[in-house]
Parts: structure tokens; C-alpha cells; sequence
């Protein structure tokens, strides 16, 4: 058994890996920290985990991290470096924060608007996307998980600009999430009255999740690639839905992502004409793709549709950290899409 | 007091125009239509307009046509066609299907898939944004509802091809809808189940509402215009919102719609930057547009949010029926949209 | 015109009156106040409200008062009773907090956990509830907003206490309610993910409306009343329904409620047998009544449905206000329920 | 690896069976039937799962039933008497329908309309609520699924009831249930825009379940006991919430339910005084019950929360086909709650 710790266990991601447990038959949960719900259990601040036998919640300096093969870090953005930084070398960790993303430390600084704190982590950090990083991540020490939006966008559109057969100039995402993506952090902006019943834009043109698409996007084509990126809030507590308007044509589009993915555990390609929904995948690892032609000769929609908090965050996580831990990649991981 | 009738009122469009009679000082409705509910009180239909004091659903073929002045048909397509075509000469008509939107004979078979069936009528009718054909819906007989999607692209595209300020061949509306504009029907994709908490892509490029968008955007560039259009299903009962991908400058974009709808009562052009949300409009007559820059030079995203049953349908249908029968044009149009 | 200051216009209630002035041809809007978002235009706070022509907010402190006829106070529990206090004594207030609904000041401080600040108000004030305090109301100058939970069990119940038609020993009150009731206030347990797709009980057994129902129900009864209350959050904007169980005969129960309401403009008693929904109340100020006979002698359900911040807050409010002013009870209330 | 067959595949409690097989280690699936989509493979009824290796749905006589060891029948109401009648004898059957809850022949038609057309099988079926006839279901040819109602209630009144801390005489259960309860049949009622944002009672004090309380809690209290029981439709996909008020002391009903749970896997009693959510048990087997004291002396609410196409319908079956088959009863559902 790995033993494992996760770092900021109060927030929906870190509730996720623990229902992520409960299943696993490989983990056994070492320690759990939430500064500020220090010495309170599991059941207090998520009573759907008391079912489930795990340790009190600690401060993060109070873990004792002998004998803790891996840590999840899922605490906010910022917090984190100096939290990585100052763990023990010999711990593996996977990060959920947006704080390993960006190899390029101008990158970083530019859309976060401060200076890395960490630059030796963030270079060494293999960005956490399973299917194109295999086999760095099962090397890595730092896994750096991705933005839930750029997995989304990062698994239409990686393999069509690896194969060559899109117009990596016009790449549009239009892309709708759902709320929990948000975290549990309380805001005016996400309250039900605020959500329900309603959709709008949000971070228009300047979402950070854009950063992560021109370094991937621009790794993968081996070139400069600037996509336009619209995310929208939908009313519903999971679920990512990327609509990519692309140039190609569509059966070469659709033959690039089946090819890609022929092999993958988790990422399906759905035939071609068929369009994804977000409940398909509702609580699982699992994306479903897809590719529809536009009647205009030249003109595809490509789709993603993941879980944010699986995916997207968590079950990620728990995939890479599988790799990490020598385990077998899909363990824990292969529950079906609970619908309705 | 003009006298109207609703034909179809067992739906949620016509219960919506009932809706609005409660507070338009200048209607009478004199005939209530219902096949299958014919006998039955409003009350039993829809008890939320249990307080109105409303005549009893009839069959069509039972209205005393005499001293009454408009008829709303809110019927299904197809069987509409038949049913204008009967109604007496004198009557004016506000349509809300898909009878009467499409001039051209020829489009209207490709897109619905049979000849129509009152082709004299459909070269007649008046296409029903108010708008753009004012006058025309001053003096018409027979207005054609728009497509409430098709609503929505519209007045976020027409005053930019009129302008010239975009390019009119890279035109990409990313759309998402309510689910009312489905109407009441029973129908398994509709259940709550099938719809809460997801979103997905529907109809993709192929939705018949494209057809107006061809129509009425080559009508307003003088030239043929083909756009990309991609709805999607969000789960709120009432609201679109258009996402639009042009290809011009923000600030030209935004002073073609702030000029185009300065002088209009219910077309709001929000700040440069700004994005709508359908809940801010919901319950209205009002549509709120606005423009934000992409980070790319020479990309744009133009929005318009509306509420399907209102200014997509039944609110649009009010205002043209004002017109026509000589009312002030805003009356019983100007309540607040109702949030949360 | 009456002219009318909104004390707190940040809040839900707050937007719901000035939704409510839209329509209402007697009312004028003086002065809007908000301390935290004091210089902000309405558009900023609400953006739903964009089209009415309001003035912007200010701090409570520069409002002029000359030629202010009445003030709606939408201010939380305690400040109210400061702000009212010190307001001249010659502007009509109506209060939507829970300041001055209960008579009693040891009642209120065993319920609200301190001494009332302005006792000599809080028994000049008239419990709102127009249907049975009319007379009062319109002669009053200070009017308390019921609880909108406990709007909702008044309609049932107050009615069957006077008629002495239920044994006044065994009520119990099971309400749902939306969410908007808990207010704008960013709060982990009314965010969006911690609302939609469930429902839960909270403050069972010891919510403080209960102390409204015992006041009013014994003073209906002319003997003291304690029922048993137990409020539940459902994943809705808007909406109360109670579910009332009594000891009684159903025939005589629905007299009681026809009775008592049969010239009401707002409060519909449906055929006994029926049970309301709220979505056919929403957004209006009707309240939906009724009585459905258990299969056990005896026993008996009457259940009530309102818009909480319609009947339940604002569109009482306003119905007040009306009458504080001379103006017909009804006017700007008549808009019909929105659904769906 | 015991071998499964589902008949009626292609409603919600099949498709939840069925998610329930992707992590279940003893089971393998043989057959699925759906005679109106015969022919289809599950991913085009359910996309969901299109991850799952499963057969083609069949019709129910093409089976072959040699080599089937337990067969689940989701199929409607009155169908599955006929259908079951006719299935092989040595075949295990799990039912999910109304067919074989009621022993009583003359209770079953007088709920159902009809008399039983499989009456000795109706007699040799046992009640699925897998707590208290756990050794009657391992030795079972014919299980009973309860209504999911019916075991929401129960769980929380049959320890009082045989505890005997309840007054028999007074039990009122008001109960809030999700929409998949309905299933996945296109009804007008349970469409999105009838269901969303809103709660109404239906079925008042004549739901079929009544009468399965009726048989158990008679059963449990050794005397003939008739409560009153009120179902919600509240917008959610999944959950039930009954509140059950009594008469008796709250510590002694709590301690009555600690002990009958004490040992259940499945079954957690919360501590004295909190309310469960129904979002704390979604998508797993477990159910919370809890207790709290009324203000009023001897007044007290029990609830219970459960997710009715789990422990409601196909965890349950699952639970009870375990312990039919040899297995181990938790196998297979022993996945966390899914939360948000």
C-alpha cells in the first residue's frame, strides 16, 4: 500500500481524491491538512465522506511525512510554491494548483502577475496531461495538474495539430463549465440565485487556463499557436463542454483523434456526426471527443467533455499519481459516468 | 380595446402572450385555441394564470371571427400553414412558427422538407424583428415570428454587416439555449433528467433557424452570407445567449451596434468589455448586446442575450402586434426582467 | 406620484421593489441606498435593472429627506432598528427585516438573542400581513414585513384558527423553500454546488419565524398556539410552499379558506383536492391555497404557495405601501406568475 | 463469476445496475433486454456507458437463460408479473417493480386497480429492505425491490416501531423525492420546464407506497398501524428526504435507531440533532437517518435521506442479488457518496 497525503482537503478537489480512496485498493490515506478546519473530521466539513474511516484533519506543519510516499497539493495558487518548496525531497507530489503549470517563468509572471517563487520547481514540473506526458510523468517528482478549461480545449485539439491537420491560426474554443470549478471558497458570483437558471461568459478573452493552451498548443505544433478562448458558466455543478471551430476537414480530424486516443483507457472517441454531453461523463475519468463537419467545406466543430473535478482535477491527479507510484495506471479509476 | 384571439394557447408561447395581457391596457382576448384541450379552462392548462379571468380553450373551428382584430397563431409547424390560410381576409395575423420566416419557396422546402403549402402567404409575411422592418410591421397583415435562436444571432450580427465592419465570410455563432424554446410536448430529451446539470451541443450545423441566418445576414451585407452555427442546450427554462467570433475591430464593432440601437426601447448596448447574462433579461422584452476584443488582433466576440419566450417569441410577437394595430409599441412590454 | 426611498436597494428585496416601480404608475423613486456600494449606478449592482431610470445609490446619511413620502427599509436584522429610529418622524416606513414583527420585547429578545433597541417602534408597528391587519395598515406608519416563511403558514393556518374548524394542539408546518430568501450575502452554504440537486432540512425545530407563527396563531385562536416547524432549502430561486398537517374535517377547512379569502385579489383558494405548485406563484404576488383530505378521518393537509420575494417580501411590501398611501391596493402588483 | 441478466435495461434503474457492474469483481453480464430498442447497443440508449464491454440489448425471448444465474427485472408495473411467471425456475429474481411488494392479494388490487395475475409468486416473494429480512432475501428465489419511497420511510420508523418509542397512532411522513424516480418515459409532467426551479405535492394521501408502509409498519409494531404520507417532487435528478414527525422522546428514538443500525454497512445514524442533505448520500448505497427534539415537549423529526436509484431501486438490488448469489453483500457498492 502507497500512503498518501492530500494538502488542502477542505476544497471540492481534495473531497474528490477521497472519494477517489474509498475505491482504491492501493492507497491508504496517511494524513490530511486544512489549516483552518485543523482537528475537525472528515464528516464535519463533508458529511458525504463519513462513511468513509480517515484521519483527522491536521495543520500541514504537524504532518509527520516519514513514511508518506505522495502528496496531493490541492491548496490555492500562490500558497503553493512556498508550501511545495518546503517539502521533504524524497516526497513525490502531485500538484492541483495553477502553480507548475507554466514552464516559462515571463510566462508565469505575465499571467499571474507575480514572480514565480519556486522557478527551479516550476521547471522541473511535467505538466500533468496523462495521454501526451506518459512517460515523464511516471519519472516525475512534481506533476503539475492542468487547468480543468485547458484539458478540456488540450484534448480536441492536441492531436489535430500534431497530425497536421488543422489551420493552427483558426482555432476558436468556445467553452461552457459547470460551477464546482469555482471551489467552495464563498463568493457573491457563485451563489445559486447567482448561477441557476442562466448562462453567461466570464473572463472573456483573458481567461488564465489561455496561457496553458499557446504552450501546449504551440508544443504540439511545434510553432507559435494563439487560439481564442470564451469560457461560459452553466448552471450545473460538474461538467466541461469545449466546442472548437477549426479549418480542415473533418474525417482527416476525426481519423487524427481516434488514432490518438486508440489506445488510451479514458479518452473515447465518439463515431463520427455525434456531439458529447457533460452528463456522459458525469463523476468518471473518463473525456469523450468528437467531430461534426459544418456545411461549410472547410469548417469542423470539435468536442471535448470531461468532469472538471475528475479529468479535469482529481482523477487526473489520481492517474498520474498512479503512474508516480509505480501502480497500476487505471486503479481506482474505472467507475462508470453516473447519469441522471 | 383591440380584440385578439391565441390559437395554439395550450403551449408555452401562448401562455406566455396571455401573460403579457395581464398588464397591456389595450387588449381584449376574445378566443382562446386548444384542439385537444378544447372545453377546458386556462386554469386547467396552466393554473399559474388561474387569477386571469380568461374565456374557455375552443376549437379553431368554433371562434367567431367577427370583431376580432389579431390573431396570434402559435402553432405547430406545418399545420399553421393550413390554418392562416383559412382565417378570414380582414384578420391581421402575428405568426410565432417557422410558416412564414423563409421568403424563398425553394429554402423553405430544403430546410422543413416539403413545398409549402400557402406559398402566396409566405411571400407576404413580414419577418418579425421589429427593428429592422418597423414600418413594414406597421402595415402588414401577417407577421413571421422569428426563430427565437435565430432571434439572438441576429441582433448581434445585422447592424455589423450593414455597417460593414466585419468580415462576413468568418462569422461563427456559438449559441446556448433554454429549454422552453423545446415547447411542452413530451418528449424523452426534455425530461428534467436528461437535461439537469449538462450541457451538449444539439443539431450541430444543421439547425433550421440557419436558414434565417442566411437570409436575413446576406439581405443586410447585400451579399450572400454563410455563417457557422452551433446551438446548445443549457438546463434554465428561459434564456440564449449568442456567442459570436467575428473578425474587425472592438471599438468599430461597438459604436455599429450602440448607433444601430440607440434609439430602441428594448435593445440594450452594454460598455465596451462587458458580457451579458440571460438572467438579466429573463421574463423581459429586452435584449442586452455587447462587444469584448479578443487578445488576438482582429478577433472579436460580439454577444446578445435574450429570453426565448419574450423577445424570441412571444414579447417580439406583442411588440409587432402593437404596431399593427396602431398601439404604442412598448405597451405592456416594460416590466423588469425578473432575478433572480 | 408618491415619492419613495429604498433603504438597502444591494439586496434581493431591494431589486425586487424597484422590479415592482417598473410597472407602477404611482410611484416615483427619490433616493436608493447602499453604504458598501454607495456613487455605484443600479446597472452595476443588478444589471437586470439597466433599462429603469434610477438614481444612483448613496449612503443612508445623504439622503434628503424633504419631499421622501415613504422608505422601504430592506436593511438586515438590528441595523434596522437603529436607521429607523433616527429616520423623521413623519416619513411612512415599511420594514422588510424581522425588526418589528414581533409585539412582544421579551419574545423578541428570547428569539433574536438581545434587547430591542427601538422598543416603543417595535409596538407602534403593524404586522404586515394586509389580508388580516388591513384597516391597521393603511393607517399605520411604520409596517413589518412578515418572515416569508412565515407568510406562508399564516395563509393556511390563520384562517382555520378563527373558524376554529382544527384542533389548535396539533399543527405541523413542513415547509420548502428557495433560496433567494437567504439573501445576497456570500455564503459557503448557499453556493451554487452546495444547493443544486438536493434538498436538506436546517434550523429544525428552532427557525425564528416560529415565533411569528405563535404570535399570530394565538392571537387567532384567542389561546396560546405552539406548532411544530421545520423549514427545508430546495434548489430554487423563489418559491415557499407549506405543507400544513391538521386535525379536522376537510369540507369545513376549505369553507374556512373560501371564506376568508374570496375577496382577496391575491390569495386563490383552489378546489379542495388540488395542491398548488409554486412555479404557478412565481414572480407574482399571488398566494395558491389549498386543502386535500387525508385517506385517514380526520386528517388533513392545507398547503400554501407564494413567491418569497414577491408575497412573502416585496410585492406585500408594495401592497402595503399602497394602501400607507392612498393609492388602490393592487397597483403595480397585477403582473401575472411567470411560468415557465 | 456469477452470471446476470437485465430485463429492461433501457430505463434509469437498468442503467444504474449496470454502472454498478463496472466495479462490481463477481459479476459478468449475459444479457440485456429492452424490446423496444432490441438490436442497440447500450451506448446508443445510454452514452453513459459506452466505456462498459456489454452485450446488445435483446428481446426477452431471445435470452438464453441456461448459464444466467440471477436475472434483475426492471420492467413496468403488471408486465413483470407475466414476465417473471414465465422465466425459468431455477432462475433468481431480483424485481424492481410494484409487482411483488404487497403480500396481501386483496391490498394489491385494491392499490393497483387489478387483481395479481401471478399470485403465488406474489406470496413467495420476499421484501427487499435488505436490514431487516437479510437471511429471508439470501435464501430467496424472489426478491422484491420496495418502492423508493416506502424505503426511505422505512428506514427511518421500523426501529421505533419495534423499539416501541413512537406513538403507532400518529406518524406523519412528508417526503421530498428527486425526478428519476419517474423514470425515463416522455411525460409532460416531468419535463425540464415543468420540474425545475419548484416544488409541489402530488399523490396526496394516495401514493401506492402508502400501502408497503402500511404492510411493514403493521408488521413491525405487531398491530395494525396507518400513518400519513405526503411526497414532494423537488428538481433534483436523485434523492429522497423524508421527514418523519412523531411522538415519543428524541433520546430514546435516537438510541432505538443507533442500535438497529449499529452494525449496518450501509445505514449511518448522524448524531442527535443534525439534518441530512440528500447531496451527502448521491450516487452510493448508503443511507443517513437522523433524529431531532421538536421545541414542544414529546414532538420529535426523523429523517432519513437515501438516493432512490441506489439504496431506492438498484443499489438495494444489488445489495440483496449479493447476498442471493453467495457474494459479499457489499460488494460492489461500497463507492462514496458523489458530492457536488
Amino acid at each position: 500500500m502507497a500512503r498518501i497525503a492530500i494538502l488542502g482537503a477542505s476544497g471540492y478537489t481534495g473531497a474528490e481524491l477521497l472519494r477517489l480512496t474509498a475505491t482504491h485498493p492501493g492507497l491508504d490515506v496517511a494524513a490530511l491538512t486544512a489549516d483552518r478546519r485543523a482537528g475537525a473530521a472528515m464528516a464535519e466539513v463533508f458529511p458525504h465522506l463519513r462513511a468513509l474511516d480517515l484521519p483527522r484533519l491536521t495543520r500541514i506543519e504537524d504532518v509527520d511525512w516519514s513514511g508518506v510516499d505522495l502528496a496531493f497539493c490541492a491548496l490555492p495558487h500562490a500558497t503553493t510554491q512556498e508550501v511545495v518548496k518546503a517539502l521533504p525531497a524524497s516526497l513525490k507530489v502531485v500538484d492541483l494548483s495553477a502553480d507548475f503549470r507554466l514552464r516559462d517563468p515571463a510566462v508565469y509572471a505575465e499571467w499571474y502577475g507575480h514572480e514565480h517563487l519556486a522557478p527551479e520547481l516550476q521547471q522541473a514540473a511535467v505538466y500533468g496531461l496523462t495521454e501526451f506526458n506518459r512517460e515523464e510523468i511516471r519519472a516525475a517528482r512534481l506533476t503539475a495538474g492542468t487547468g480543468c478549461n485547458a484539458a478540456a480545449g488540450i484534448y480536441a485539439v492536441i492531436p489535430l495539430l500534431r497530425a497536421g491537420v488543422v489551420d493552427p491560426d483558426d482555432i476558436v474554443i468556445d467553452l461552457k463549465t459547470g460551477v464546482s470549478g469555482a471551489g467552495r471558497a464563498a463568493k457573491e458570483a457563485t451563489l445559486y440565485t447567482e448561477i441557476a437558471e442562466g448562462v453567461h461568459a466570464y473572463n472573456v478573452g483573458r481567461h488564465r487556463h489561455t496561457a496553458e493552451f499557446d504552450q501546449e498548443f504551440s508544443r504540439a505544433a511545434g510553432r507559435e499557436v494563439r487560439c481564442t478562448f470564451v469560457p461560459h458558466l452553466v448552471p450545473a455543478n460538474r461538467g466541461i463542454l469545449a466546442t472548437v471551430y477549426v479549418r480542415g476537414e473533418a474525417p482527416a480530424i476525426h481519423a487524427a483523434l481516434a488514432e490518438a486516443y486508440a489506445d488510451e483507457p479514458f479518452v473515447v472517441t465518439l463515431p463520427l456526426g455525434e456531439a458529447p454531453h457533460t452528463r456522459h461523463v458525469r463523476g468518471s475519468n473518463y473525456v469523450h471527443v468528437s467531430v461534426v463537419a459544418d456545411r461549410r467545406p472547410g469548417r469542423v466543430m470539435v468536442f471535448a467533455a470531461l468532469d472538471n473535478l475528475m479529468k479535469g482535477a482529481s482523477g487526473q491527479a489520481m492517474q498520474n499519481a498512479n503512474l508516480m507510484l509505480g501502480l497500476p495506471e487505471t486503479q481506482g479509476l474505472t467507475a462508470a459516468p453516473m447519469f441522471p
